[in-house]
């Protein structure tokens, strides 16, 4: 594919963003600010990072929007769908992640998004109180709705494409069910039948984003995109989506550090990650049944970096083990401490020990703003389905589990993804393996 | 090149260490443990590492000895030089590092191991002392006396090959003396005119081992092949050096993890690095002028990676200390703490700790067994001089400064060096771009 | 009292020890050891404490057997019961806590140790698996069985007193009930109706050893002492208990560190406490029931030391919360992680974090010595019945909670009430306050 | 005594800061929050801590305040020196340790504080440059103005009694010199003879505030007070003196985590304590001779708590070394992190890691206060010289070495200490014994 066969990033760019909490609320103040040069969005691939293209002579050094069209800063609009009525200003400061000073030169902006009101199942996640929430009889009631909050969005803000991101709550844990979830048909008539627990208030948002023609990210843990039925959807609308669990702290570092130990070809005995996060999503994450959505998500990632059946010598009995603990003091600021056992020249045992002191709004944030640049890209250039270059983002990165395939997990190697597919959308050769 | 022009690795490869201490009996010991089964050479690429060679559909994994032809472990045979006149059996149970049960089986054929008379100036390492030492009246004679030690051994051994490896301890700093160490004409004078201050012993060996035709590794922060004259007598001799300085425990982790936030794009205000060890190497090390010399070598990790002129928001003011600190409790179990300030979306501040408790010996001993066998490699191979793919193996990796050139010290990118070498080497495309 | 009123220690004193895994055996073999001179007792109060006693112009330090009578380390005879029929060399090599430079000078002694049956019901420890166990009807023939292997063992061994430790796993958690638990005639009925869920084993332990007149001590989180049918049966047959769980590492450390917060009068506002372990203790604990148990014990730690109602500013809220991780790659190096999070003037808040890389049975080891020592001492001065002064010893420390007492668990007041104890004993002013 | 020997704390207190950096500012900002109601003086003493007066029947548990007469902090009236200009609001917002919110309440009283011109000299702190310095030909002269000082400011104020606190940079290190510091004429001779590099600025402020018969507090490890020449002046002016070196993070932690070692009678073979920090305390101890001086204040710390002499085979041999790193990215966060080797039953190793994440002026600011407040009681009962009761809020208590007399660094010692002084000058017995 050539460059010019993108469609351009003309017009402005719709974010519509589920939740308007900590991360949400983090991210939209932080596009506001830097818009007005003010802040810096530090960690935002889109903004920062620098790539080769071209080989040898040829080869040089181009930030993301110098080898494809990307939708600037100034050209976004946002909306937030949120349990509670509170506008943006007012939850940012709730949220307690930003100073005042970060706040307040936007503070107009903030006050006019106003959340729409929240598809919600209380049996989604009970610690969640809150009643700007829609009142639906079933779940295709609710897809309807959702449908009319983005056409509506669409239409007052006359802006000519839309992203939706999950940024709310993780969910109770919905495993893959062949009998809702495998075809487009069958999710369709569980949502009209109203089969609740099979079908969370999550995968009305998906499936009303495809519906509206928008890619669909899901930040959050949940199985929602992790379907035939919702692949089958996306294909159909030819429309991307992403997931899951925005990459932040404890496996942000886990997924790079995890390569290290392999490269050096060291043995890996024991690997014991706990944290300690006191906000909303560490409230909801207490709950048992909501913990295990996010423990699966958490526990892949090292088994497909180092991998017993290659090297069973060194990776041949690694024990795993992810702990998430509510705890209150700490608010935003997350905190992450890893154990990592490892073995060297004869047999040798050896520990690291990282403790991670991270924020976690201020990790996810910019993740926020690369995957909805990036899925707008992915849309205008053509690529729909699963986004497998956007894993780099990604704690629980997609993939067809149902033939197979692997996630890929290594830090690095999703960073070649995501550099191949920069080059070929924008017209240039995907020209690193990943090895 | 094709594999077929690479020379046999036909007949013995003997090794020689400079050093007979921890590290180097643990890399002997080792060696002839894991010859009879008894012990696994863990963390010696050779033995371990898988890489791609191919493309595509020719894409396939092969371990190094299937790419290129590598000595094998049955073929090598040992001598040390040592200034205490213990028998590697001897230095072995004094080390501390190896349990009884993995030294003993092999007990006979270490205490044949007897250190030959060392080169020595306690000028170069005031905290030593030991008597097994050559009486040399100059730096001439030390040449003289160590080139008749290696022919001694290749005949006493019958091995076809030998690779001096400098495993000792670290000698006080000698920045570069463009009159004495530039061209090998100076650097020959300089040793027949006995300018001690000038010439370490350790370039008495490096020389002596060139002028034998043997390859000649640098595992200490010594500058003793960071000279243009040592450059010089290398391309002449038409043999391999590598250097500078075996990176084992906070240096290892640094070249790992640095990547990580660079690849993140994330900010890095600051990074201490601070280590404990109690083995000889931490009491040579305690002294000042020995201390700088390994000062000078880690500092340099660090800002080749993340880089000020390429990101000035992100890297242009990282403050980076190191501290080196004696601490006997310890013996050869050194420890490393590393401070880790990042920032990331709005500048916000976020603190990565790593605390390595590592064992200097254990990380230290495959890397002599994977530089004895690739530098062998090379020669075999006809690569001379500086050998920057050896880069992976080094905390300061040798790099024409002189012209500008920068050291890679990036980890990932060492290995991409590394695995193109076996590739070329062994008669397939060096298909990989460092970026 | 004067020191001529406490009964000498002539003749032997049995140790019989319930559990024959890695903390028995560790203790069984260090004062094996210790008799011979080939190790010390690092740790015990009773071999190297030195107290004060007088005052001012009178005033001298002493070791406690210069204050009271002790019984030797030569006087002590052991014997253990186990479900594992290995002997305790077996049983020592098993533990991997020892190395065998540190075993095989008293592999004779151990191997003469071969457990008696235990009383043992898989309903109270699912994941112990062992044949050597009685075949009981009733929890009353239990309670028949024991009583026998006490004189049995009294008898062969000739020994004047012995004392019963209990050192086995954590049973699953056993709440007081006032129907079964509250009077002497209640416990004895509820034996003798085997009424299982309410008398757990270990109960039978304890009666059995009152009942032939023998201390006992709950070394593990059980529940078996802490009630009134237990503390009547003790009064009554003028015999000295306590417990429970051996205080070793997080709760050691939590014990001394939160005086440390105290005393400045610096804020508490969270203390996170991780622990993981890879040891049978481990395993038993991974299962949620017994788990319980152990949690309940841990968590009274800090609120009595910090108390809130005295100083709301500082202690008013405390989030406080405790994990254990069964972690197999360690096993007996139990490792604590800490985080603390305090603040100070005006409000501010810091954070202070401590990991203990400790040893379980090293750390209970000396404990189990000194338990030993100081019940048979209590017993021969006629102190019968909880023994508070043994609180400095144990994790959840002995207290009449019926009638609103509190435990005393600020490390610094319980080595207070120690020491004011064996002043008593010995004939001298108890002349210190707690305050 | 009876309290009603003490002079009542009448009239307005003055308290003249040396330094007007981050610690006197967040003491001072604190100190005027506080008394408006606006924040909580944590962590000081005289503000929080109830003890016990009495024994037995007669036991109750009171304030300070409670039990001797003490200024309140509504007649506390503020003035400081320092080589900057910069009026205490200024320099509060300089120092980036409280936020806005918590200084704005009081923005006025701190803008009417305007340094005095500081006596000082650049050859003692050569990294701190500022004008605002007064213009002596000598150092009697520093002494003649900074009297005058004192003088103009009681007046001004119309205070009843003035303290003067260094809380200024740490000196070069001066060691006590026979010739100059023994006798108060001789040390008045020097001055007068403008020995400069024997009377370091530090003196001429101590020797000021006695002439003025005002307490004088040593917050920095200068040996100002440390010598018998000025131990002479204050008996003979009657007025306590105390030093030194506020006791803050990592020392705090130490003489606290000590005795729970040294109580368990645990071994300990090695203590390594490492410090960043980046404030201007920082930047001064970057410079050699000045962190000499702090390094000798640190180091004593270990050795009066666990005794070499008294416990041979626990403490006979520890290695103990302390390192202080210059680290800008944190400015007043200082962080230690300490690595603590012990040993247990039969010497086996364990180990103890704490990460103190502390704030340098958050935990001074209320030992300025308690100081204060305490040596101005001191000097109203009637007590002078050197007062051993504050050893509790300094890293290296001051103590009669000239006659072997030992400091008391345990914390809990100290404590006890505190205690009996409070309780002795309000009347009750001082009925605690340290042992």
């Amino acid at each position: 594919m050539k460059q010019s066969e993108v469609a351009p990033a003309t017009g402005k760019l719709g974010i519509m963003v589920v939740g308007c909490g900590a991360v949400s609320t983090t991210f939209i103040t932080g596009v506001l600010m830097a818009r007005k040069g003010l802040a810096k969005p530090i960690g935002a691939m889109t903004q920062y990072d620098k790539i080769r293209v071209g080989k040898n002579a040829e080869k040089k050094y181009l930030h993301y929007k110098d080898i494809v069209p990307l939708a600037e800063l100034k050209d976004i609009v946002f909306a937030t769908w949120d349990v509670y009525p509170q506008n943006a200003y007012q939850a940012t400061i709730y949220a307690e992640v930003l100073q005042p000073k970060d706040i307040e030169p936007v503070r107009d902006e903030l006050e006019a998004i106003r959340p729409l009101k929240a598809a919600f199942d209380k049996n989604y996640a009970k610690r969640i109180d809150g009643d700007n929430v829609k009142t639906c009889l079933t779940r295709w009631e609710m897809v309807e709705e959702l449908r009319q909050d983005i056409r509506n969005f669409k239409q007052q803000t006359r802006c000519s494409r839309v992203v939706v991101l999950w940024a709310a709550s993780t969910e109770i844990y919905v495993p893959y069910n062949k009998q809702y979830h495998k075809t487009l048909a069958q999710l369709e008539q569980a949502m009209k039948d109203d089969v609740r627990e099979q079908i969370a208030p999550s995968m009305c948002y998906a499936y009303a984003a495809l519906a509206e023609s928008c890619p669909f990210i899901m930040g959050a843990p949940n199985t929602t995109v992790d379907i035939p039925a919702m692949w089958e959807f996306a294909e159909k609308m030819r429309m991307p989506i992403a997931g899951k669990d925005f990459k932040t702290g404890q496996t942000l570092v886990k997924s790079g550090f995890a390569p290290i130990i392999k490269t050096r070809n060291l043995g890996l005995a024991g690997w014991f990650s706990t944290n300690i996060l006191g906000n909303r999503d560490g409230l909801v994450l207490d709950e048992p049944a909501n913990f295990h959505t996010k423990e699966v998500s958490k526990l892949s990632t090292l088994e497909t970096i180092c991998k017993a059946d290659e090297q069973p010598d060194l990776y041949g009995d690694i024990y795993h083990k992810v702990r998430i603990n509510y705890y209150p003091p700490r608010n935003d600021n997350k905190e992450g401490w890893d154990n990592i056992d490892i073995f060297g020249w004869m047999g040798y045992p050896m520990q690291i020990k990282i403790n991670f002191l991270c924020r976690d709004s201020i990790l996810a944030a910019p993740l926020l703003l690369d995957l909805a640049l990036l899925s707008d890209l992915a849309a205008r250039a053509g690529r729909y389905g699963t986004q497998r270059f956007l894993s780099f983002f990604m704690k629980s990165p997609m993939h067809d589990y149902t033939c197979g395939e692997e996630a890929v997990n290594n830090l690095f190697e999703q960073y070649t993804m995501l550099k191949n597919a920069i080059r070929e959308i924008g017209g240039y050769e995907a020209d690193e393996e990943i090895d």
